[in-house]
């Protein structure tokens, strides 16, 4: 049998104490709803972090046992430490899988994967979305339908300064006019990472039955492989060279 | 638990019954090898299937009931029924994974797959490849060192005619002096495309625990995901449309 | 100087024919009108051919002699012959550009370059579409903003049966609440392809500027390029190679 | 007719003013003799910039001026400003050109612009290289033959830890028995990236026809495109959004 796959649910968790509106619908936290659904999986070993936790509750132990790492942050990106960010970027390079939900689009960590701005169109006036399936057959669409459908939300559009995803799976429709790539499948050194659009503090989203079963298939799609460790520095030849005369 | 993934392994045999010398490295079939290793897999329930007999083995039934196909060709591609090629094709664009090896490059399916030529350039030599990771942390690769050598094989070279795979996994090295993708993963329909170079029918390379190794994980990787048929078709509007107003 | 970029627009010219409202907005048919946009542009050495023509206009002389092809079909896509297809097929892969527009998703040449279905889903009601460039700085949006609307048009959704392209250009969004890839590119062989949705026979969509310009920079983005053609077959070894010993 | 390419050659120049032997061989200075070579192109005003000049050469003035920047650095790669690493980012989002050259994979601005830590394999005795041709038909390999050889030179192997590139163009082969993803295409934001091996400091390979030929072509493809800007930030809808009727 398969080890489980132990995951760390991240959050920034600020609106949830702030504003009793957001309270309201998470009332433990984004991260307490979306550990809650995931802990009914079979074969996951869920815990949460928080970012007013010692070294925002990913300390080296944390770290070193996670496989697959989930992270929300929206207003607080700033306060996130940079020593930190190295440390999550090193474990994505050794295999740990990263979903990036939502606002966290612009965390330290995901521009510093992406190499590029991160930054988008956006609007906030709970129009309705359509996630549009692009790539069936891809172990992250696992029992979803042609689309999602999210009835009030705030609209991300084009252009997303992002690179080229290594896999496109969804593509969101929006009512105000606009589209983005809001499903995005990145491979970064040993690591997976999955970019995933929905998720706004003031939308009970991650409530939401598609949207949670694309995680689930999202944490497995992106837990780590066993294989040897790429080999890099400065060796000598598998071959013998001649090379005067 | 998961069902049991059904993997149908064919195989041309004709090499085998007409030349002793193959027949000594592969009393059963090169597809007798492959279905004997992938028999020792958890999780998988193997059958194979073989030119000559009715259909080619591959009957409605069977293709039915089969989720990934492993697919060995080389002298008698031209005789393959076109209509079995459709039903497999028809079999790929509905989840089916699919397994290329070695010479299989030039089989019907795959060039239809591909939309191009699929040639390349040859050598029989014996000499040596050594097949290097360029993609860690792929499912493919899984238990993998940073290469798999192979002592004495034929040569295939680039140019290789096929559309830039989605991933490139491995790129072999020749001591002849060319290299070659010889790792390739395609997305096509709601199908699963893996071709693997190696596997010559008169080397031993189908008993290499390597090669053994990446066509198991190939076949995890290919399984079919159970999602929503993509849907196409003339379709009335999903939000209401005022065009002459 | 550069030698002009050899264009041949083709068409199946059947609509403009049969039916007065089409051709009183494409009185010199649709290649009519595409011709005569490209013809203004530098560089470009253009000339029209329609199905009904002898070999479909596509001697092998003119076939010979074409850098790009643009290609518009839809009802009569059987009536291309398959001999035809074989050859703009074997140019493809030696280099030519082609450039397959609207309906011309279910045209025999795409579809085998595709190796798909290359089906999607469809609506004609004159609804709005808004074509939103996802890729900035690549060649085929110079001088195009951050989106082309085009007021009436039929609507194509996901899902469309293609490979996914090597370079997405354009995602468009539809008032009926769909989305689709609208600007595809694609390498096969030596050649370039590039898929561009825009185009339906009841609208004057070629007579809008922001879809010429378009089609005047894929033309110049699939223009073949001058190098050593592919080298495939049986080859003696570059290198000495030692294989018993 | 266009407007020339303004090129900035940038090199480190170190090597150059300590080591008699590597003077002998670039006079001029590496960045001399790809300046030198590139001024004979035409369509190209091409200037040099090196890392002891203020700025390094690349005021915000040259930054501004320069729509292609090649890069060669080795041994001085922490000496380069961050504040000018951040300059060189901004232009790249906005469409400069960049092209990368050998030690160069480890300079400050590819590992920002690539978001993994772009370390190799190496070794240094001089052996052969040769770099096939994987994507005939790209405007990067215009006039080169199926593959550039190099008699001697440092090897590079895999795993070469960068993202999937975009476009993969050439594939090394190495004497002693390994292999390199050369010739690398990149898009991010509106910029485009070439990552390029050849080119070590003791070896006369900035004197090669085919490496010389290659970098004109990669500077021509890295230019920038014209075209709107792409836009972002908080918008109105474009269209009439109901969200509580």
């Amino acid at each position: 049998m398969k080890n489980p796959i132990r995951v760390t649910v991240w959050n920034e968790y600020r609106h949830e104490k702030k504003n009793p509106k957001i309270a309201a619908i998470y009332p433990e936290g984004m991260h307490g709803a979306i550990a809650k659904y995931l802990r009914t999986q079979p074969g996951l070993e869920v815990r949460t972090a928080t970012l007013d936790e010692p070294e925002h509750g990913l300390t080296d132990e944390v770290l070193k046992n996670t496989d697959v790492l989930t992270w929300w942050g929206h207003v607080a990106h700033k306060d996130v430490q940079d020593a930190i960010v190295e440390k999550i970027h090193a474990r994505v390079m050794d295999g740990m899988g990263l979903i990036v939900l939502h606002s966290g689009h612009m965390c330290k960590i995901f521009r510093k994967l992406m190499g590029t701005g991160c930054m988008l169109k956006w609007r906030e006036i709970g129009e309705k979305e359509r996630l549009w399936v692009v790539k069936p057959g891809h172990p992250i669409v696992e029992g979803i339908g042609e689309y999602i459908e999210i009835e009030h939300t705030e609209m991300y559009g084009e252009h997303f300064d992002i690179p080229a995803p290594d896999d496109l799976i969804f593509i969101s429709w929006f009512q105000g006019g606009e589209v983005f790539r809001s499903g995005c499948c990145f491979h970064r050194g040993c690591g997976k990472i999955f970019y995933f659009r929905p998720g706004h503090e003031t939308y009970p989203i991650y409530h939401h039955p598609g949207v949670l079963r694309v995680l689930a298939n999202a944490v497995r799609w992106a837990a780590p492989v066993e294989s040897a460790k790429p080999v890099r520095g400065n060796f000598k030849p598998l071959e013998k060279v001649t090379t005067h005369g």
